[in-house]
């Protein structure tokens, strides 16, 4: 990741203090509303329990901030070391992860007691920082930071998928929004030719949307918001899933092995199409975008709608050309228009913007506000699908280290989204941030918007 | 099962009721101990969860008594009718198996809720009752103090599988006991001949110990205690696991394919070997009874020894004929010699023996007590297995209605294994008792008793 | 096994060497029809290629008599030592058994080099044999008969299936049978009491079926004829497959997982069933025996019909006590009677019966014949399943050596069928003869006899 | 694809008949050297046994030519229809993929057959062919030449594969390459701007080569040979293999669950590395290209070396640029330099270049030629991973009807191969063409050619 930490931006150590405060105390308040058995169940590989991402996250400082830093330094735990890093080879070995949810010590207790003894000896390192060991720890700090808030946001896709497992039914928190219809989908035409995309400037960024460079792009046209559950019930009428021909022939097999005949969480009873969500189970909303598709069928409802995905350079080439940028209020379900640039200082093109906030009580992409000629819900709904392949950017090269393996190591059969969900923590999306799943994934809370070659494209 | 219920034999309502309050106490003094995560966790299909077991005997009571006998009967809660049934297909759809694992709610609090509001009923209902219903339901009331029991012994075994999976290596309660050696093997001669098997008088029984018929068995001796971790060291030192021609086909494949090199919660480590137990992680303790070994060991290990293992009629005419049948003191872990045959107004060859009592801290096998020339370690250390199928015996028909479904409908690809283990409740067992597990099972507290063809049957 | 080489009973050189010549003639025979093609394909792992058994039974007799008999030994070709070794681990490694339809070379005309080269040899140390050597040897060589038998009729078996995996409908040879409507099902009434069962006399027998041992049998009956397929259809129309309580946990599985809803080669096309046979595909024959259906599928018939399946014992008592162990004229399909007791020189009660002889052109079960107070169907028809687990008779012990896992290391898992069928080679069924197969095997020409408890067994 | 007819280039009736004589000899003289068995096996899911191959080249030509093209049409076979449809769901049900090797029937010979008949029709066909049905076919039986010559390459592929699982060891043909030693690999500097990818001009291509459009290129430099197994000894040497820095997490599993050590068909026999080849095993050849090289260890590969691999674009523009689109003499194996151009009346800068004929009696990349500034071994040693995923070009539009499943609904999940290899039919490979295979494949003859930034590319 590029270094964040510039004199004067305010990388203070009571601001790094608050901050790290900030943000670890919004993990608690999501594990909040869980009972500690809904917190040991992990429903399968892809997910983990939620006592476990408290725990990863806290191992995440105690790895790569204290280990290395904190005199006369020892784990919490040392089995914690084993248990508890996900996927970095370089620490060493660790648990298996699909047995996450065998694990039932530590329990959700045992885990708040290793969170606070890790938080007592983040806050003694932060408030004993002198200015040279802020300027080499900060970065890793404050990735830190949006490694937890990327935690949070899992944390509530995993809890979701381990309640629609329970014949009962059960919510997490909050309630659903109104039912709505769609309303008329607007174009917005953009100009190719040779376009900067990456980030830039001093905010923080993830490696992998480094290093900014240079792409040709036709002229395209993008949808002003994305497609509903209302378009997607359309789409279901028409044979959609029955259809091969709109089909890529990976998709297709997945229908043919695992069912799929509706998004995800859709189940219909006597006709009617419900959806599980964080809040129970309800009758499909058809004003909402449609949710927790995989990228076989955005790719397929584009084909039958005539259209296609957009790549992730002409998304966030729509983005910033348009001014897309700062969100809106409608997404973010929180009034705020605003954003909370203040936090992370950041005016750049790839700037932050406003997601949920903490005392949110929806979790739940919302209907589109009004057209007003940009894009809309572009950060605050689903990430959404595009056309491109997970892959390193043009010179890039992950840091040395474990920490080398955060992003780079996964460029492979993974396609990039792009945006930000509702779930995603207030600050923590920008225009080039590059989220990516594999092809199949549904779990997660994935959209769609749809893309068309410009005028000016012609054959 | 056969009738329980005589005239004068204290099936009246008082001891019905307490009775069921001290089966379903005992149930509540095992989970306690137990975290709400660890009664969460399934650790393999063949484990369910704590809470699972919890609600799940509770759900026989209200489903096969207060169902067709509570007036304006109602269930608790609809869908635990669905969550809570095993495999009883006569009773509707359930919920699978596999997935008990991943249904966070109810927590254990809820199944504590649960098991109070059956217990109310319960009780009332057995208070309320004239002795007509009595002599219909009792029956089935017993059958559910017997049902509950089993699943007290299978909490034990799958808990101690959940705690193993754990890297932490935790312990469930209590203390291991002291390091022994083995004392001395004797061979008890038995005589062949037409002999009866099968459940006699009127002592509760399940129905897979009926109808009692003729058998003919040869001349036999029959080991006085069982096969000793230190004897099994042997059988590892002489290359039992790696010696195919020790094994039967199916036994040796799972070498292959498995790994086995030692019985199931053994692990080496810097050349000692330990031995995951509830009580944690110790030194293999070599004067105590080997445990948790499959059929494939059991019957690999007798070739080894050149002997082999007893049939469940032999065995079960050996600890008859020779009045092992009341248990002794060595094995019951709590001092008792007497059992609990008042209870159960038991006083045929097949009568109830005294296992482990409520107030026991130790949940392990013990060494054999003094020779004395019966048999020893018979119904407190472990289920041995014998060389029999698990097939009905002739005559066999199993009750109407999806009672019948209990035992019968298991009667291939398992073996009988017979006496009991230190996890069997007290009362629970009985000469005439046919525990039955796949060939491949290792996480029962499985044991080995060797047999010999006697001197008279030489071919 | 026993021996079987009596002086004066006519194993001299010459009648070894023609019965030699006599065996390995027809598996060259029944390989006849099949083109190189046809014998490469593997369909299963169960399945073997038709020109692996012709390379497997000359292997047999290759390791077992030449290699410890033939002066400067040096085998065909080395390779065939790894490549043709089934399941002996004691003669050492071996190729992949789901794996043997992955290699082309050698080829089914290589093979026949092979044979050829082996036949020779064979011919030649038979030719040389002096009568000590020969009493050491002609044990194994006899064993070597039979064993190619086994897999002559194996051989018919594992075509079938190849050839059923076909979408063109393939035949192997010959014509089906007539349509014939069921007779009436008689039953033949035994007394129990204590019984004798297993091989007596000097005949052949393999080491599964010996010591001879007493058994204590209740009294029964039992059918006089299979059940047919005509009544399997009345089975089917009452809902047999899909009534829980007429199975087995595990059989019921198995129609959940792998959709059994009738015998394993039919296919029901416009409301129409028909069956594969080695003749084609064709109508199913209401009058023929019922065949190719598992144990479990036996069992549920019974239970459905009332019944229960005889145990070993019982069969073996029934078909032994009734003088039914000739065969009948109606089940080997040549008209013969008499069977070939003069190559056996067996006149024991479990004595050797005639099956199909080479010149046949039917593969299948036939119709019964009338009626004649004793057992019909017993030897040419379907394998019949048993009640009875496979497991040692009381005091075996395999031989020693490589050759001591042919059957016992087998015993676990699986279940006894009797009799023999359609494809079994003349002269190899006996009444004492155990096959065995998983109780969900169905490619093997198994079908079911009804058994029922006597008048004098009521409990 | 492009129209490839136009008026005057030479696609008259008797060049049609020629090509499609030439075409369709050679698959038969590939097929030459393998007995009927050799030809039925079917070694994993990704290979088609060789009488498939030659079957279904057969149905495409039957299908999408004759089909609607012959007066009163009827199939050869009914079955046919369904048995040697590859993939195409528009044509309607098709035998399962993996099943593929358990079909006896039609034999060898039997296909031959066929392939006679469709040959006669086909050559009718085109003789009688008028002008405008002319224009309107010849695309698709071109199509169809270039279908079967892809499949030509396969069925080498995929023999080598059969062949590989053979314990025997034995060969396909020819004889191998003489040991040789790696000369220097030289580096091509390349300059990058806005350049210009796909196919142009009136030569055959298949339809994922256009539209050709612009991409920007950053300056690089490409390698001016193949990565040669003397220099993968020195990666494996260096523990390539077991160096979990230099993997993608996906390719890092694949070495723990599939024990990858060493390229596909190597083996180490006591210190000594073998190779499996179509002309036998014999040890590694130091001088000649590493092949059977998964995405995955390509890319680890080019870690360790600190390069990387060439996008497509990238390759395609390198080859182009340089000139080194016509194939040298030292890769085709038969000392012709020219090409067969005028077969394909192809001047364009996608022209089709020579790989191997007919002829050749080697199957075998073979070691670099001298250097000469441009790039050497590009299309008949290996094909080379690029760093691209398989995406369609933008504004890519599939035909029409099944046709447009050609190639498609693959464009998932794969990554883009360039070049050509030993085994690719000459005349078949072009600068444009772009081959695919899932990253994990390796049964495909692929190998790897190393890319780096530019000198003024610096970041």
């Amino acid at each position: 990741m590029t270094s964040t930490i510039e004199p004067g931006l305010g990388w203070d150590p009571t601001t790094l203090h608050q901050r790290y405060d900030e943000v670890r105390a919004y993990t608690e308040t999501l594990a909040a509303p869980l009972s500690p058995e809904d917190q040991t169940v992990q429903s399968m590989p892809d997910v983990s329990p939620t006592k476990w991402h408290r725990a990863h996250v806290t191992w995440f400082f105690e790895t790569f901030v204290l280990a290395d830093n904190e005199p006369e330094f020892a784990p919490f735990q040392d089995k914690y070391w084993f248990l508890f890093n996900s996927y970095y080879e370089g620490i060493g070995p660790r648990y298996s992860r699909p047995d996450r949810g065998l694990v039932s010590r530590p329990g959700a207790h045992d885990v708040g007691c290793y969170r606070s003894n890790v938080d007592d000896r983040m806050r003694d390192l932060i408030d004993r920082l002198d200015e040279g060991t802020l300027t080499k720890l900060a970065d890793t700090i404050e990735l830190g930071f949006h490694h937890e808030q990327q935690h949070q946001e899992l944390l509530l896709m995993d809890i979701k998928h381990v309640l629609s497992r329970n014949p009962l039914q059960p919510a997490y928190a909050g309630s659903p929004p109104p039912q709505s219809t769609p309303d008329t989908m607007g174009w917005v035409e953009v100009d190719g030719g040779l376009v900067e995309v990456g980030h830039e400037g001093d905010g923080f960024c993830f490696d992998n949307e480094l290093p900014r460079h240079e792409q040709w792009l036709r002229p395209f046209r993008i949808a002003d918001r994305l497609v509903t559950n209302g378009e997607w019930l359309d789409f279901m009428a028409d044979g959609g899933y029955r259809r091969h021909e709109l089909w890529l022939s990976d998709g297709w097999t997945r229908i043919q092995t695992e069912g799929w005949a509706a998004p995800f969480y859709w189940t219909e009873v006597d006709g009617v199409w419900f959806e599980h969500t964080l809040h129970g189970t309800w009758p499909v909303n058809p004003g909402l975008p449609v949710s927790h598709v995989s990228f076989y069928e955005a790719e397929a409802y584009a084909t039958w709608a005539g259209k296609r995905l957009p790549s992730e350079a002409e998304w966030e080439h729509a983005v910033v050309s348009t001014g897309s940028t700062t969100g809106d209020g409608s997404t973010t379900g929180d009034g705020s228009t605003t954003g909370d640039g203040s936090t992370t200082g950041d005016g750049s093109t790839s700037s932050s913007v406003t997601g949920n906030l903490a005392n949110s009580t929806s979790w739940h992409p919302e209907a589109a506000g009004p057209a007003d000629g940009g894009l809309r819900q572009v950060f605050g709904d689903c990430w959404e699908w595009t056309s491109s392949a997970y892959h390193p950017y043009p010179g890039f090269h992950p840091p040395a280290g474990a920490i080398g393996e955060y992003n780079g190591k996964f460029m492979s059969n993974q396609m990039v989204l792009r945006g930000g969900c509702a779930l995603t923590p207030a600050g923590h999306a920008r225009a080039t941030y590059r989220n990516f799943f594999p092809h199949q994934s549904r779990w997660a809370l994935s959209g769609v918007r749809l893309a068309d070659d410009g005028a000016g494209a012609a054959a």
